[in-house]
């Protein structure tokens, strides 16, 4: 078991104020260079492109998560909770700082072209030959093996996995608080000491006291205006779908042999399927940009055009569709042939709610992989119930919502060939407005 | 002349909550790729290594730069101020816009090794073949060198000049209200809307009613503290040593020809001094993270380790030196060699005030490059008197400090090699301590 | 016709950083003697004993709907929407700065004792002799009967009399904002300045883009969590209902002849009622709390000792109750008179809905008194729906809610005479707990 | 001794979040009546009549001190610091609580006039018979005295007096955040949770670690602007004369056998100067308010016109007059003679450094009643030295400032006799001016 730091350290954090280490295991893996690879990778992947504020990365957030955690087991053990085991403090701590190394870079997009999963190389990152690895070894040898079973939430006692995989936990608390301050919203502040102050360990899992009901609302009602005003932003949108492109294209130009101008070892392996730890460690937001910035020279014009888009902010637009009927579509998808565009690449219809987020969902259902804890509340009878069951508010927002599609384009090619287009199509697309 | 836009655009901003684009010109001029590519410019360079929240880039500031501009003309406007020449608003706004256009990647360090000028680059990028340029000739043919003779300081009103580079103008307002929101300190707040109130135009200057002597007080002691807990923070002095370190050991084995596992067209335009605009467009800092990365790699060991340690977060300790006698440099000098470290890169002396920000210097000094006017504040009888002859506070922060010398170097030779070291040289490096 | 100001004048105010005042007119009503009473009338009345930051007036929040008003005319002119009739700033100012000149002491309270409606108060002082009709009628003698009818919601132009008076006006907005800032919670802390963004004037009437739906519901969100939070916390209702009592019991021994120790003229006008506006304004809360010092040592018991629990916070507790059932009332009834308490006092049910707040009521219903106009959402086909129509989560807040009774009762008597009741009473009234 | 309360119980605070109380002790004295009265006395005294925000209470300043010592203490215990005696714990938060308990009504203008003194009332009602003494007593039965004399500065450990009594105490350290929130100014805002973090208990004393240096200035700056933007702002400075005058004409009325037509008991206690405690806690603002909305009906003219000044804010203009020669205040006082006016009254020369305040005096000076201990940094050789020795800033704040005349007097009476005064009369009371 390693010692308490002799003098507490701080970090200067703009959410939380201070960021509070006492712990030398805790500060040797903040400056491990997998730890720090996290300053390389944004929290809020291309938001950066709708909201310029939001250039915050993994590294800070991972801090706040950290933050969040020890806070909260501080209040339970401050008020000598019981229901609290005291022993699963220093696990529960790793676990919150490094539950998100393993995210690359423009993570989502990533994952959904290479089909890479950022818990499991988070979970490799832990458990095979890093500075990580050596630090958590040096608290006793099956800790690394802890640490991962609770952040794959397999861990044998629950209330340690939803600290920080709940449906109100330290990860969303902190993203949601960190991503309202750094894009300037104000839509995600809600009062965290209250809800910390209500938060009780009881009876193997964490519960909320009634009387803190209305923040515990306003918690999700926070949630559910940052997930439409942030995390499903339509322009946001647009560049993560550029950049989804960008991944396919290279992709798809490596399958078939292309000689890239620029590719570097740790990209290739990435194309390749073959990436080992160290090559994946390799990989942050630098590097893709870096790649962009050389295939927008490439002679490929489809990648180097994506790429400039990228770059230089030139995203695609959208129009709303409220039911993407097959015949428009492929009117569509002739026309942009027609002109020379690739419907391939250059008609995306989008539904926003494919994101990995939900507002609130109440009950875990079977099958799911990230099935989350709900929020429950403990009455005066010390009765638990669900928390949707008792708030209209609640029950409003966990329904499905009837989303509409969008359909994204880059709108170049169309207003170039505005007289090849019937006037319908002109009215669809827009092109008859002004700038 | 471009027609104003028919809606109002807005940008949402952590400092100014809005910033409010009204002109077709500015509009155009933000889309461009020159000004995109501040995106990747972070605005305090290595300070994110001190403070995590510091990654904004220059693009966020130089919007802010542009917004409080664009609130002290609209001022002007609105208290229709007859010493406010009012044609000059949209040079005004495009060059508060673009001032800082040229700036490299870690543009201080960069600028000190390779001896390029961020402002020459910008006025390079508004007057030769750039999408920037395209967007201002649209106004008038002439409006580029207007453009730039104002970043350059010698345009014919000293008042359009002053709004943008003075020692209370919208760079310095801006990046001090930014710089604090990010880093999260609360340091540089001031009362920004008060300033504005009483802020006037007189006789070709811009001058602040006497009434508001104390926000201009507060403004100023502001700047004090962000300079001292900021922008000289001891920890980001090191890193940028490190940085500066790595740039001269690049061009140093360039320059011997030593052949670079990867060394990308820009980066060898770059040490060969031979770049165009279109070279120094493509430098910025994810090239620089990616290069140092690779260069991580090579077989030089001296510039892998500095890389390392830059992106690793390795910094160089150091030490507080009163007086650094030649002597004991000396001995300290041979020390270092004689444990098998380079006293070339290894031991640095730093003295704060080496660096491109002063506190507040009320007087213009003659020669200088970077001559600012001074604050004059107005009293009731139209009377003119610089702020320091009415403010004592003024007086006590305009006068030189005494700095300490800061030694720095890495630590970990020492440590390995402390059975070699006298126990003065132990002291002096305060090996002894626990870590 | 008044001229404006020559130069702006300014408030400093916490909420709105600064009120800017730029008509003489407006100048001139603030400072009457009528409207500088509203400084010693707390804007949240007894809510000061729950928050103890809510010291805040009515005269603060009066120039917070002045600010806020001028705020958004001076968006509609500033963008030259043609459906705003320009020549109805003035009296939609006037109106928004004296809409509430009428409240007396602890108003909602008084009014429910005495009868008396702060509306008609407020008519009463701009059109009888005062120094605001005065100022009002240098304007036109026709303007204090224009300003008045705004008040009454009579005015002709339903847009002026909207900005005051609908489900998003002026008066709603600054009281969210400023009972946030001064009660210390964040619920309230909507996004002021895009909402003002969003609004526009149509056909007669405001709209908000449908772009800012979300906006607008994030305001509604604040206002539910506002009332439940704040407005209706039970521990400001125990306060108001002591206060009730003590108006109650001083008009009912003044009815009966009782003699007091302490009676100003203008309370007996009031207890009379008989009052002149002259009279009226004589009411402030400082009058009230010297008036409950007073009768604190009143002979009549009663009132002496609600007097005593108001000023030093010795409040009514509470239980909760889903069904008030006759049979459970009287049996309490018995018990209370059984050990010398008074019932028509020392019991009171309360259900929070009797207030004269609204979450949201998107209808107008034929006959009520206060109809407000809903919020309106423009879409990009200029059609035009009621938001519970488009938004999930208006639609969950406006329904009727189930709350539940409170039973407010003293104590002491209850603990005092434990013995004499049962245990089913006792429990009941949580006497066996601790502290 | 008491026992810690079960559960903490908490108030909202706008400054500091949420105010945390543990202890029975302290939750029975806040609910004592005594305490309960604090509520009904402004901390800013007329300040409100400037900023209209400053209503805050001092109940709410003095919860606010108790929360700052609590922090203090609770970081003192946590890192196990050897030099605070544990013991000292609730003494310092009782007497961090209690100290302004004495404060009556608008209390500098009512010593002034009275000759009373704030801090023996507090003695008097911890010592005395009073609800706050039995809570005392319950603790052990010297307990009171113990508070008292932290209170009086004379308890033998220094260190416990300079927690609520030193340059940087408690005490300050609440006030200049209230006063700044309240007033709605951003000068107070330094950053508290740094300075506790550097804070130190050291050989009896209470210490700055050096690195904080840079942080006590911060705090130091803040309190020289809130001085110089607050608390002596001129027009305060006029409600306050204003206000001693009501005071003075009160007395002197009195003592000359006037009968006025409204004289409650507690005020005659008080102009007689035969007050005892339980007079004395009758007195509060809203008595004031309601003597002077009394008295402005009164015969005497000069009280009546006094009372309806302070009441509705027709305040006394000022001059600036850089040295008050005897010649010429003798002639505007025969000016003022002359055309009526009462300069016994009607002329008052204020400076404004007469008042309980200074920025910050390093050295205790001998027979001063309020001597502060002074703010210490402690470097790394465990050496100690005062801060103005270390810091240029803090040297600059120190000295005497030259502080300027100001002559109130009512402007009404001048203006109605222009036509009797000199041309320089007229210009020195700028009565040619615009209104």
């Amino acid at each position: 078991m390693r010692e308490p730091l002799q003098e507490e350290k701080v970090f200067k954090d703009p959410v939380h104020h201070y960021i509070y280490v006492q712990d030398q295991t805790i500060w040797d893996l903040i400056n491990t260079k997998e730890f720090q690879r996290l300053r390389r990778i944004r929290q809020l992947g291309t938001s950066y492109l709708t909201f310029h504020g939001a250039e915050h990365s993994r590294f800070s957030h991972s801090l706040g998560v950290y933050e969040i955690t020890r806070k909260i087991i501080s209040q339970f053990e401050r008020n000598s909770f019981h229901d609290w085991p005291k022993e699963e403090r220093l696990v529960s701590l790793c676990a919150a700082l490094l539950h998100d190394v393993g995210h690359g870079p423009f993570s989502h997009s990533l994952e959904e072209v290479f089909d890479t999963d950022h818990e499991e190389w988070t979970c490799k990152i832990i458990l095979e030959d890093t500075e990580i690895n050596r630090v958590l070894r040096a608290v006793s040898e099956d800790f690394p093996g802890h640490v991962a079973s609770v952040i794959q939430k397999k861990y044998p006692k629950p209330i340690v996995v939803s600290l920080i995989s709940s449906q109100m936990d330290a990860d969303r608390m902190d993203y949601l608080l960190r991503d309202a301050y750094f894009t300037g919203v104000n839509y995600g502040n809600f009062d965290l000491e209250r809800i910390l102050r209500v938060m009780r360990p009881y009876k193997g899992q964490i519960v909320v006291k009634e009387s803190g009901m209305h923040a515990v609302e306003h918690y999700l009602m926070s949630r559910y205006q940052m997930y439409w005003q942030i995390y499903f932003h339509p322009v946001t949108r647009s560049s993560e779908i550029i950049l989804r492109q960008i991944f396919r294209r290279a992709k798809e130009l490596y399958e078939k042999g292309y000689s890239f101008l620029w590719m570097p070892e740790s990209v290739k392996r990435l194309l390749d399927n073959t990436m080992s730890v160290s090559d994946y460690l390799k990989l942050d937001e630098a590097l893709a940009q870096t790649a962009f910035m050389q295939w927008a020279e490439e002679d490929d014009s489809l990648l180097a055009d994506l790429c400039d888009r990228f770059l230089n902010r030139r995203l695609y637009k959208y129009i709303t569709i409220d039911e993407p009927e097959p015949y428009l579509l492929e009117e569509i998808r002739l026309l942009f042939l027609s002109i020379g565009m690739n419907p391939e690449y250059h008609m995306e219809l989008d539904f926003p709610f494919d994101l990995p987020y939900d507002v609130y969902r109440p009950d875990r259902q079977e099958g799911e992989k990230k099935e989350k804890a709900p929020i429950l509340l403990l009455d005066h009878q010390d009765e638990i119930s669900e928390i949707s069951a008792k708030s209209d508010i609640v029950r409003s927002i966990t329904g499905m919502h009837q989303g509409q599609y969008h359909l994204y384009f880059p709108e170049e090619p169309l207003r170039d060939n505005i007289s090849q287009m019937s006037l319908q199509m002109q009215q669809l697309f827009q092109l008859n407005e002004g700038v």
